[in-house]
């Protein structure tokens, strides 16, 4: 063990916690512990983050968006010189292999995504700049103030508090970010937060703009997302702790956005295992051991009619999921929630088609659990058979008829995303039809032929949903300009002087390509032009 | 009395409640109760309107907008057919002058927001349409399902739950509404409730587009906006009902969209008021007594320097506050709770320079107050002195400086609007932008020169604010296409074939002029073109 606790982030010093607990993360690949000390942040902590997000607020406001951009693009390049690192941190904290996945896959997505939010910040269209040059009334999107972010535990660079979707949107939009580290990760938040901080500092970003804490206590927790300081939170976990902290938040009457479970709902029509079964069957397979199926998009509810393409089906993916290696968990906690939650499936009256217990890959480890249920069954016990079990497992869920399958998806609680699979020829083509209308309204992307994980960085995509996917079904998480508009409030300036506007308000166009609508048309041109 | 209560409209049918509870509204001008009996409803309508709402959805989300569109435009004409007993019904209810106020201002304003509802609806702009052809990913807004509004007292037209801003956002943006009338003026949301049904019929919408019920119990209204048949729910109301159905809702994962307190802060600076005091005199006491003050965005708060001009000023309102005809209250509880409020005030020290006591009107009413009060003594007790007194009431604030000046409005609560008057000349500049700066986060409309009663209809209207003016600081509750956006859910399609793709994200642009963000770039062009 080293000596002394790692420092928190505050004000833009690097300085001890205010506290004596500690807490150490894990090697998900050994089981043992590693050798860091990460200190649990007393509220002092917290306070002195609030005071100083505040403060850095206030100069951020004045801040030129060319500013916030050049410190997203500096930080991407700071993270490029140290990417050997970061990624044998985040290997060595999530067991998440170094390649592809970490090097090639996750490092480039997430330094794309801060010279996209960079690009944004730069161009300000995502703040939807409005004018009526009739009645002299201008308004925009502008920073809501301190943003503290929650991260999740599976993408350890991309949704990371302190250089994911979030940070990059919160950021972008004009705002100081307090950081939460996931503390199955703390080494790798820390190891950001060191360049974040460097860039803040080169660009001349106050203090305050970027802060990190590994780990409060729950009760301070509640406490910090109710604080009058803050401007609103995001925050990507476990339904339990988001469900209470959005109740915290939500008295104090602060907007968090909440990315919480999701079962992601794949549909497999007839005609489509009819006319290529093996190659669905192998590409579900992929989708759903991939990373050890831990993706809030992972495929963990599979609609099937019964049939005979169904048994062969069933059958592929159950050798499938026997033969596939078994993949490392990130923590010994999501292998203790993986099979609590297999156990309830199981208690509820799910089949085991394959694995179904802990153990059978390196470290923390889970057999690869495929689960069967008939549609009548699911219909007797709807919330049991969505519990959704974060890892390497899938329900597949066998209906009699359409009309059962219709009121299986009626039956479920909002999800991130529905898939359909139909054939080609058009068979399945009504039935298809009958399962998006009723599937529609209960995910917030909906696919056709295609498996749910890979969240592209789209302006078009929507990493949300309907309650409990997420807090709100109107604000995808993911996909630049729009998720930077969850952290912005409304300006409106009625009649005021046109030397007082922003620039984004202002008659010139401020980069000469931001779009604008202007008298209900919109517009890369100067009011008037 | 008449011999039976109203009936409620229930699934397209006008018909009993299933209850024997009942209430009266009361002409505020009299203070004598009017001689209909309208239901309290019963568990049983809220469960059987719930039921219809859904239903209604399910057939809404295969209405082409043309037909929605319809349904406004028919019901704004039948509005008009009936004017007369509607302005009369509405006046017997509110006191409210018939005219100019209620034939001439509100409801023209009424129905022009119906059309312009039919507009946004037909156009499909509203919904963001965007389209990313390289990544084959499409996305827009579309209708959240069904929306509960509770409507305010103040507007029985313009903001009715069944005709006003919540309701044509509601439907423009596909979704059925359940309108909780406004105990104050059930009479009026009835006969408006009667020419919405009759137009839904006309152009074929479902039973359960428009239902009316005109009263719950406290408990029911809470179960009302947590069922899980709810999309979202619209209230503009006193505070403390407000909270406790947002607790309701927020708890169930329903977006609320709230209206609540604002004391709408306006700041006259020395300059303004040296350069034109009179005028500024003049143009404070219209808009605070205009309507015995009774707006969301009445200027309860004004901001002053201490100094001879203000002294005149002072005593300049005082004499006008005095000399003004009082007004007649919108009901006995706005009388009741003015007072209340005005005691509150008083008791932490404001001093009364006019009025301070009910009466001098006809019906309800309550003297012209005028108070004030040093800063010193405002950041002593922030929270008692910002206690809104909806009515002809309003609070004058000395500040001894500008530095105590922006820590008293530092000290305040979100509001929705805040407004700052300055010299023409030039001396006020600095104190200007400094006021702003600190003004700019607390409120969603800034204004210059100008009262913020009147809110315009206005694509870049904000009418909104932080908490606890409104629950999120990102939405307006006037203006559109945004209002709509709040009735939303955002709908991503990823690789979804072609013909499947609803008409607003088709290659071909559906009405040849929507605005849809295609590959980054605004168009009202077809894909690809």
């Amino acid at each position: 063990m080293s000596a002394a606790p790692q420092e928190v982030l505050i004000a833009g010093r690097w300085r001890p916690a205010s506290t004596n607990a500690t807490f150490t993360s894990e090697n998900p690949a050994t089981a043992q512990a590693l050798p860091e000390l990460y200190p649990v942040s007393s509220w002092a902590d917290c306070d002195a983050a609030l005071a100083a997000a505040n403060e850095a607020f206030i100069t951020l406001r004045a801040t030129p968006a060319e500013t916030i951009a050049k410190f997203l693009e500096r930080y991407a390049e700071r993270l490029e010189a140290v990417k050997g690192a970061l990624v044998e941190m985040a290997n060595r904290e999530t067991a998440l292999p170094t390649a592809p996945r970490l090097a090639d896959v996750e490092f480039p997505r997430t330094t794309a995504q801060l010279r996209s939010a960079a690009a944004a910040a730069r161009d300000g269209s995502w703040s939807l700049p409005t004018i009526d040059t009739k009645q002299g009334i201008r308004s925009c999107l502008a920073g809501i103030g301190p943003v503290l972010v929650f991260g999740p535990n599976n993408f350890p660079f991309a949704f990371n508090s302190m250089s994911g979707g979030d940070f990059v949107a919160a950021i972008a939009a004009g705002n100081p970010v307090i950081a939460k580290a996931n503390t199955s990760h703390p080494g790798t938040t820390r190891l950001l937060a060191i360049e974040a901080q460097a860039a803040a500092e080169e660009v001349g970003l106050p203090p305050g703009t970027v802060q990190l804490i590994y780990r409060t206590s729950h009760s301070d927790g509640e406490k910090l997302v109710a604080d009058a300081r803050v401007g609103a939170i995001g925050y990507t976990g476990s339904r339990s702790a988001g469900l209470k902290l959005k109740a915290a938040a939500d008295a104090a009457g602060k907007p968090i956005y909440l990315e919480l479970s999701s079962v992601n709902p794949v549909v497999v029509l007839p005609g489509a295992l009819r006319e290529r079964g093996g190659e669905i069957a192998e590409q579900f397979t992929g989708s759903c051991l991939m990373g050890a199926g831990q993706f809030c998009t992972n495929p963990g509810l599979v609609l099937l009619l019964a049939g005979k393409e169904t048994d062969t089906f069933v059958a592929q993916v159950a050798e499938r999921f026997r033969a596939a290696p078994v993949g490392t968990l990130l923590s010994r906690s999501v292998a203790k929630t993986l099979g609590e939650s297999v156990e309830t499936l199981k208690k509820a009256g799910a089949e085991v088609l394959s694995g179904g217990a802990a153990g059978g890959g390196k470290g923390h480890s889970f057999g690869n659990t495929l689960l069967k249920v008939t549609a009548e069954h699911f219909l007797a016990h709807p919330h049991a058979l969505q519990t959704e079990a974060f890892g390497n497992e899938s329900l597949l869920l066998v209906a009699d008829n359409l009309d059962q399958l219709t009121r299986a998806i009626d039956s479920l609680e909002g999800n991130l995303t529905g898939c359909i699979y139909s054939d080609k020829a058009g068979e399945d083509e009504p039935a298809a039809a009958r399962v998006a209308f009723h599937l529609r309204p209960k995910v917030g992307r909906l696919l056709n032929d295609k498996m749910p994980t890979g969240v592209a960085v789209s302006a078009a995509m929507n990493h949300g949903g309907p309650f409990p996917a997420t807090g709100h079904p109107g604000f995808t998480a993911v996909g630049i300009p729009a998720s930077l508009r969850r952290f912005g409030q409304l300006h409106c300036y009625d009649n005021v002087r046109p030397n007082r506007l922003p620039p984004l308000l202002a008659d010139k166009n401020p980069t000469g390509a931001t779009w604008r609508l202007i008298d209900g048309a919109w517009s890369q041109g100067d009011v008037g032009k």
